[in-house]
């Protein structure tokens, strides 16, 4: 995630220097939640037990993150994942395999803060969006991995939908972790990806013009 | 689904017979889960709007359906969608199509069912389960789709992994219409179900020994 807005951005904020009272506020509640998902899962997470845990007001919390969903967004803009890289292992399959092992380590992780986020998505507006911008940005940082995949001569030198190849690549690790919560396969990761690739290097992601 | 369990199947029951009390409970209950969905989709689906609706004790919707996820499990079991057939068009891919344009139907449709009962999953085990038998039940009745297409000499006449053929050209729309909430795209049902048919084709869901 590159620089999400930050939920309260409108409102006038004197004291929002660093060190100021809110941003200590805000680093508190932030524990707050860390602490609260770490211990009960999101399924746990209440704006009452995060205010609680934080010594903050209540009244504060729900002025200023509104919901468990504007919670977790922030949480997200404050881990301000601008360090990640999209895998680079010299092969398609192999990127994508990192990528797919990556995805599946998130989901199966506990607590995983990705899983709250999904499930939060249903009931708060805040996290659908930060969670729509977290997928829009980092499948828009992994289609380098296609090209890279076309100048090295992997996949028909066709104009190709790099997006698509990326979704039809991740979506059944996702599918079979979230939606239909079978266990983890350790074998998923790889064959998801094999797929896509065998699509792939049939030209089903060729972009018709 | 067939003949998933009832939610209290355990619990004696002398006037369980059809036309008893407990059986017009249960449908003043389920008319009012649809008739709350309908009003309010699932973000507004809670017990006490159901009981409230239905002019029934809060305690007894508690004690028979423990929370909103119970709710709408026994709501799917009374929908006994027993009639439900995998499409067949004569090839795979357009019975994959079809499935798909099917899927995407009913997660766009308002208010959906299936995506009320995906929120519910996170927070309630009824609603978990229910959605895990529905997944394996339609999965392992769409098998047939590739039984016929191998029949019909459209695939390579080897052992093949029907689920995971099938995961591949389902989850794309799961996974943009439910977990990245893109705008539906009225050719994402065929372009996910030509994928998996190329990925087939390729031999990507050859069974390995």
């Amino acid at each position: 995630m590159t620089n999400p807005p930050a939920p309260v951005s409108a409102e006038p904020a004197p004291d929002r220097r660093p060190g100021g009272r809110t941003a200590r506020v805000r680093a508190q509640v932030l524990d707050a939640v860390r602490a609260e998902l770490a211990e009960g899962g999101h399924e746990g997470l209440t704006m009452e037990g995060v205010a609680t845990r934080a010594g903050v007001h209540r009244a504060t919390v729900y002025r200023r993150w509104r919901d468990v969903g504007g919670l977790l967004a922030d949480l997200m803009a404050a881990a301000g994942e601008i360090d990640w890289q999209p895998p680079d292992t010299g092969s398609l399959r192999g990127d994508l395999t990192a990528l797919n092992t990556e995805i599946q380590e998130s989901l199966v992780v506990e607590p995983s803060f990705a899983v709250a986020l999904m499930a939060a998505s249903f009931h708060s507006a805040q996290a659908a969006q930060a969670q729509t911008r977290l997928w829009e940005d980092r499948y828009a940082q992994c289609e380098i991995l296609v090209e890279r995949a076309l100048a090295r001569g992997e996949l028909p030198a066709v104009p190709t939908d790099a997006r698509s190849l990326l979704i039809a690549a991740t979506a059944p690790v996702y599918h079979q972790l979230v939606l239909m919560r079978t266990d983890p396969d350790p074998r998923l990761p790889e064959r998801a990806a094999e797929t896509a690739v065998s699509a792939a290097a049939a030209g089903a992601f060729a972009l018709r013009q």
